[in-house]
């Protein structure tokens, strides 16, 4: 089981990693800021969560394999013009991913830590998504999960509650896993697909 | 004596809470933004103070009530588009009492972790004027405190001097904690009703 | 050794606080936002380092006389005007210096607390130059180490690695310090001098 915990940890960071690539590359960054901007989409969301509940040392400090793989990432990216050949819609599904496990994963180290379901809730939602905020922060762009875009956060805060009551009534963290990480990937692949919105803007 | 206090944080946790709210429906955020910003608004600068002086559990885990509030509030300015129809300036008065108790309590907490008064008075000012400085920079606002605007930030390091040194003179907190609350509330309404600034701005 | 040390970073303090007050007086920022960019340049990347590594109390906290003359600081400039009258190219030696020392400080204080080189050369690094990013977002631009520029971060990177190299052959602290200081500083001068960079523009 953290054999596989581990590897889609992996995925959802090499996914969150080549977002940040990718719009890095985008606004003509050098390969010191494709790197920056790769390490804060991937690493940002854990680095937030581990402080706000001064859990440490921080997750890419104890994984150093991660860093030192995006680094190599970076590199790639930057002298193989990657970023403007990858087309974005092919990271949709390995985005899923990572937000799927970053957000039950923080979820779950908050209740280890002993706090209520709210606040894990509350943790989960900021891990699966900080690192993506701040990138788009970085490169002065209004952040993704403000925009009246298809729902992303809240399928992160509902998928977090599935989690937490699949845990309680199956008693199978193995189990309440899976289902909670499926709902996040299925249900965000279907918003994409279908265009779900939370609200409609209204000048349409 | 608490109970007041506690009431005066909640009445400046709501009022920052409507202020980011406001600007995040302005901005046309979805329902995830507009709780995004709220919370940030409000709960920002003690976030920074905790992390600042090393405070765990912050203070938004440990008054989980709080994010709860504002998660409600958000729904109801959401669906009913409140943001849209408060006027900005009814907030000044909220968003003053926010200012003074969370600048003089933020003050006091470093006072309580041993540090000088001018680390105190730094600590305060960023407990107090940190949520809106973020609420702005989240919404690509050149933040309000940097602006050549009525005083803000300054008021409240005047205010938290007053604090330590009434503490100090009077040997009774209370008295310290209203007077120097009194002083922030009255000045900053002062400066916005009579246009009171820092420095001119040099091109008119 | 220590009081030279203690010297270098004096320097690179006031080098970067400047940095910072010159671009919030060409924003025109009010006396307030010139202490706080000075504040966030100066010792932004030392808070962010501390955070991290969870060393507590923060820099700043433990050498309030730093603060202090920030403050002073941004009150001649802001009075005097300094910001619009000093030209940028005469602070990049001192920049230079503060990038050199912050960097390997930084980078030693990780060691000191067992972790690894790469963890290391990564603090050093957000050390040296985290202070001036977050001065460029905060003004609202897209950060200066982001930009096809001058080689700047990778400057910090190689410099932190010399410097445990050096450490690790010559077994001298002082002696390491003084090359690996050496290097960050004269090829961050030869940068500027003979505009070296990662990565030309596409565009050109």
């Amino acid at each position: 089981m953290p054999d596989i915990i581990y590897l889609l940890e992996m995925i959802g960071v090499v996914a969150f990693a080549i977002s940040g690539m990718i719009v890095a590359q985008q606004k003509n960054m050098d390969p010191v800021g494709v790197f920056t901007i790769g390490f804060v989409a991937a690493l940002g969301g854990g680095t937030l969560r581990d402080l706000m509940m001064d859990n440490h040392p921080l997750y890419w400090i104890k994984h150093q394999e991660q860093p030192i793989l995006i680094l190599v990432m970076a590199l790639v990216f930057s002298y193989a013009g990657l970023g403007k050949r990858i087309r974005e819609s092919r990271i949709v599904f390995p985005d899923a991913i990572g937000l799927g496990i970053f957000s039950i994963l923080g979820a779950q180290l908050a209740l280890d830590l002993e706090h209520s379901w709210f606040i894990a809730s509350l943790l989960g939602v900021m891990t699966g998504t900080f690192g993506g905020a701040l990138r788009d922060t970085l490169c002065n762009e209004v952040p993704f999960i403000f925009r009246k875009d298809q729902i992303y956060a809240s399928i992160s805060f509902a998928g977090c509650w599935l989690y937490f009551v699949c845990q309680w009534l199956l008693e199978s963290e193995t189990l309440a896993l899976t289902i909670g990480l499926l709902f996040i990937v299925i249900v965000r692949m279907a918003a994409v697909r279908f265009d779900i919105r939370l609200q409609r803007d209204s000048h349409h």
